[in-house]
């Protein structure tokens, strides 16, 4: 069997590049060894949120009198049911992928892969023969060695989202995205959470002064923030799970009934026979790609988290895009400049570009415009009680280097600030376009 | 009083000009006779989005069960405290606009202006000189003449928004924009609504495929449709309202409790002294301007609903812009390709560009590119057992030359469109753009 490309992981970034170059007429085998669809279809982006979205529900249901709404009792939510239609929504979408694929003319096969070389994959029994190969096998929950973390129980994202019993109180070591949004979900259900953070902020990367009011809203609703707070021992007490700690301040524990670890991701590297292709690695260990998502060796192509860079669907799905493109001797290359990221708490919080914090790192002039999202009509509409912040970063010559907001819906109108990033539009050329009114995205104009 | 720019008119187009002009070091005079911030914050777009809001946090408490969230008894909408709070919102964004002005050093004025000639206008005892005249007067609600008219109690938008009584069935004439909203709105409080369209679809100027969804969806709640009526009479019995109209198939009547106007709204040309000014009229009988909102009047210029162009604010918003622009000098002018459409339904209907409609008028080749909602993993996991449709129209040279969704948020993701159409991307260019996964917006690239 002799392919046109080969592509070992079915995620994001494995699924675009297989429909991609099968539409492009190349024969193209995937392999899969789990579920199409990767981490973030099956147990990270799209479930969580589909269970963030029902909490959202039960939060709006319980403000409901806000809106001149009113809602007997205290509306409730019931977490078997959450987690049933979360499968279902997966489910949909597994076979929305594979339907995708079917049409794209692509051969999936489940199992593992092995590569043998750059030109021959393993699976099973089978060796299959390939022009091209895509590595794209993901990331995985990175556990760090803290002692005492080999005895007690704790949960991973995987666990979190499955679990059918609500726990009394959850510890979260690690405040990045997946912690936070978990903090948020639980801490809408009634769940005591505490989160566990090592650095001076929670959500690492995204602008540290919209995060610290994010976390000043969840502090309201009785999440509990340790931050600076380096994990030093974990054990089982009848209590709970224990989680010691470090701060500057001495040190102190947290008993929780559940942990859950949300310290980091890192990239799959072992169990499918990278080492037997010599390529070139980066700083990090990785292997080392250019512009379009080749590797050191020709017709071998690495796309997604296993390239250490970002660790996010979106940019999986770029990466794929250009390096079926390359393949395809079509002219594309990546550009990291405007990659959003989004934390899909409530508000969400959302970025794209530079922070203040990179800026000043590189040492780049920019100048801030910051405005209260209650300048936004809608907003002010949808939103009682709440406000938000939206931040956009201008170079010197009035391009637009980063935007930052918080306040709904972020995640959908960030985009308009990435478009303008990535088109290099001026702050003058981004304000003739005509937003809707009223839109909570009018806000960038209001700027 | 000696003024560099006199505005008549403080809506979006008033208060918008007055505010750059006044930026830019322009001393500046506004005239308003009602309440700054025109129909659109005081009685049209934001009120209206308020209630709509209230709406939908009941549409969503009463379906909370879908995303397995338990409420008991059946929610119910408190109409006068939504009316209360529409109040709160239109004085808190109504203060917002004023202190705007005053930051901007605006003279605010309130009362009738009325304008002796291109250099005076006067409000009161005081006549004011001015430089530069900016006419945006708005718009007001057309009353057809249809026999009886007068003989009936009839609501128009402004009635249907501070209304605290519910009615037990309401019929609307004018199944456009305004209409289709106000029968959203009291069909999720529970009022029996029947709408009277003339044209043989709803929401005219959209597209009309995802229009025909809209409706056929509304009739699903319960919403009556009367398509290609043409009402004949209006008439008090004892029953209610009684609204008789004639069809291909005959004639018949609709009774009801109320009935609202919505058959459109026209610009307002009388009462401020425009025929003082000798201004070359277009077709449509509305003052002729150029890409600079400038009149065949060297220094006078018209701006919002009173060209009668697009009726919407934030056409106004850019129109003011371009005129300040003009003003100061500066290079800019106006462009119609890419005005967004929104209707806030639920699900929300949101259009730009061309339609199909209007390319096939004009003998434009264009390319069809639909894809149901579900292709969205977050639509998925957000809109249980609702789809959508978004459709993309396309040239020969692969840009886009219009955009239409069906769903929600459609009317904040539009802009992403509005964008590409502007900036006259091609699809090719417009994937390239990296859109955070997972969002609603990426349907686009999914296209």
């Amino acid at each position: 069997m002799r392919y046109q490309l080969a592509i070992i992981g079915g995620g994001p970034a494995g699924y675009t590049a297989a429909e991609a170059a099968g539409h492009a007429g190349l024969s193209v085998v995937i392999f899969e060894k789990h579920s199409l669809g990767g981490v973030c279809l099956n147990e990270g982006c799209i479930p969580t949120k589909t269970l963030l979205y029902s909490a959202k529900t039960l939060d709006s249901a319980r403000h409901a009198q806000k809106y001149a709404v009113k809602v007997e009792g205290t509306p409730e939510a019931d977490l078997p049911k959450i987690v049933a239609r979360k499968q279902k929504v997966v489910r949909k979408l597994v076979l929305g992928v594979k339907a995708k694929l079917t049409a794209a003319g692509v051969t999936m096969v489940t199992g593992e892969a092995f590569v043998l070389d750059k030109n021959h994959v393993q699976c099973g029994e089978a060796v299959y023969e390939c022009d091209n190969l895509l590595l794209c096998t993901g990331s995985e929950t990175f556990i760090p060695a803290i002692p005492g973390v080999d005895n007690v129980p704790y949960w991973t994202h995987r666990d979190a989202l499955d679990s059918k019993e609500l726990p009394a109180s959850l510890a979260i070591i690690g405040g990045g995205v997946i912690g936070m949004e978990f903090a948020s979900f639980f801490n809408s259900l009634g769940v005591e959470v505490t989160v566990v953070e090592m650095l001076d902020e929670i959500l690492g990367g995204m602008d540290k002064e919209l995060s610290a009011l994010l976390r000043a809203e969840y502090a309201k609703r009785g999440v509990k923030f340790l931050l600076k707070t380096k994990v030093t021992s974990l054990a089982q007490s009848e209590a709970g799970i224990q989680v010691n700690y470090d701060t500057a301040e001495g040190t102190g524990n947290v008993v929780a009934e559940r942990l859950l670890m949300s310290v980091g991701r890192r990239p799959v590297l072992k169990g499918f026979g990278l080492e037997n292709l010599p390529l070139e690695k980066n700083e990090r260990g990785n292997p080392q790609v250019d512009a379009h998502m080749q590797t050191s060796l020709p017709g071998v192509y690495v796309c997604g988290d296993l390239t250490g860079f970002s660790l996010l669907a979106h940019t999986a799905v770029r990466e794929a895009e250009v390096a079926v493109h390359h393949i395809l001797g079509k002219e594309d290359s990546m550009s990291y400049r405007a990659i959003p990221g989004v934390v899909y708490t409530n508000p969400e919080i959302a970025g794209v570009g530079a922070t203040e914090e990179s800026l000043q790192k590189q040492g780049i002039a920019y100048r801030v415009k910051q405005l209260p999202m209650a300048f936004s009509g809608r907003f002010v509409a949808e939103n009682e009680g709440v406000n938000g912040v939206c931040k956009l970063l201008l170079a010197e010559d009035d391009t637009i280097l980063g935007a930052h907001l918080l306040g709904n819906p972020a995640s959908e109108i960030i985009t308009l600030a990435g478009m303008a990033i990535e088109l290099k539009l001026t702050t003058e050329q981004w304000k003739r376009i005509v937003f809707p009114h009223p839109t909570v995205g009018e806000i960038f104009r209001e700027l």
